[in-house]
């Protein structure tokens, strides 16, 4: 397992008429919180991408439990619970900071790409083998 | 059943690295896709925000089959399966002008709630009376 | 001059925690009004790009007089008043449809640069060409 | 004179099909940038908020002299370089983590409105004491 905690604030560019954050914002939340988690491993997507390939989002998706609002500081718990055969599942937790009650959660689903070809290819060695540690491998091979 | 074919295009603002239409913008297409198929049956979003309550969403999702691409008009298909109890479930398919392949699917669900209480309530009576006409009742009813 | 009435809608994705639709918002209608001017003669920015050269905005502003609220209509005013030298400048203003009351007038200042080299060049001989016939080129001599 | 420094990433969400930052991105970073300068002084948008005032923004502009690429870090220079009468005027200077060259400049420029008119007022006192400290007073009353 992988995980790593991305703390961002909320701005006036983030909410709606309801005074909440917007539904979709989220998403972006969750893209740099999973940026800063894999950069956290010394696996930056930069990097992912000089390697020939792209990490779309194939299914992407949100609960909505309670809205955040503005200023609040917030905390994007964000998790990769087993090593990518070829899909990359990452799940989010949307907590306040000193908060343990979760606003929103989520989850989005990758495949790696090639980029010429636009096929979907088996996660780069290079990949792997960052994720590979934090990965209990006995229980991975079941 | 009520359903709407919004149209709109995609500009530079909606791209992302990859050339492709970034994750989180088709949630946006789909917010305006729902407000116009709202406002096409006389049932405008501040009409109802005037009632009292707000429609906050309380899951999303989307799935990404094709990506697309700067300048392409597209179409989301927007349907209203069932009449909502509590929950109004809303669904949307987006496809390039004439063409019928789906490039994105998705689903939002929608709570009504008392702007003051933020407590859910059931959809207003003035809600259901618009969406009535186009739902079959004795199957609404089973 | 060029000129085209660009028409969108405001959605919950633009509105702010003041009710109005949020100042950064504006320079997406912006841009959407401009790609679809340039469509509407005959020279889409696909088309553009197609010709190995990029326009980057190298200033853009914006004059805030009047919120708009959800809902509304809007139509973005949108005017090329010189046959581009070296840059290219549009200028918007923001009505509400069935009123002339601007409530956002703004400016955008492109230069044409070459994609590989992302050095400035002068406008293709292919922009040129469709932009002319809208222009007093005697009074473009001067 | 105020000045805070802003640290962000760029992300996927803020970058165009032209592999630099969209244009309107960088008026979200001045926003979160100027949040926090403000809140630096203990002086959150929120508290202004509770005051009965709106801070609207009535002008913003920005160069554009360099583009901004996915996973740089960059500091948003922000800078209130004069005691606000009626307008408070924002500076912004966007540069790469450990790099004096300014890829951005820009200026915002807000009014203090009353929530229930919106008619222009003066700043509130409460606002302009934890300001004042930070200017020099005998140069504000030449």
């Amino acid at each position: 397992m992988v995980s790593f905690n991305y703390s961002t604030t909320v701005y006036y560019k983030d909410i709606d008429q309801m005074g909440i954050v917007y539904y979709s914002r989220y998403f972006e939340f969750f893209e740099a919180a999973r940026t800063k988690l894999l950069a956290s491993i010394d696996l930056t997507v930069t990097d992912i991408e000089l390697l020939g390939v792209y990490l779309p989002v194939v299914h992407a998706e949100c609960n909505y439990i309670e809205g955040a609002k503005f200023e609040d500081n917030l905390i994007v718990k964000t998790v990769i619970r087993e090593l990518p055969k070829l899909r990359l599942v990452i799940d989010y937790a949307v907590v306040k900071t000193n908060n343990t009650k979760e606003l929103v959660t989520g989850q989005s689903t990758h495949v790696f790409i090639n980029q010429k070809t636009s096929k979907p290819v088996r996660p780069p060695k290079q990949v792997i083998e960052k994720l590979k540690p934090f990965f209990n491998l006995n229980k991975e091979r079941q």
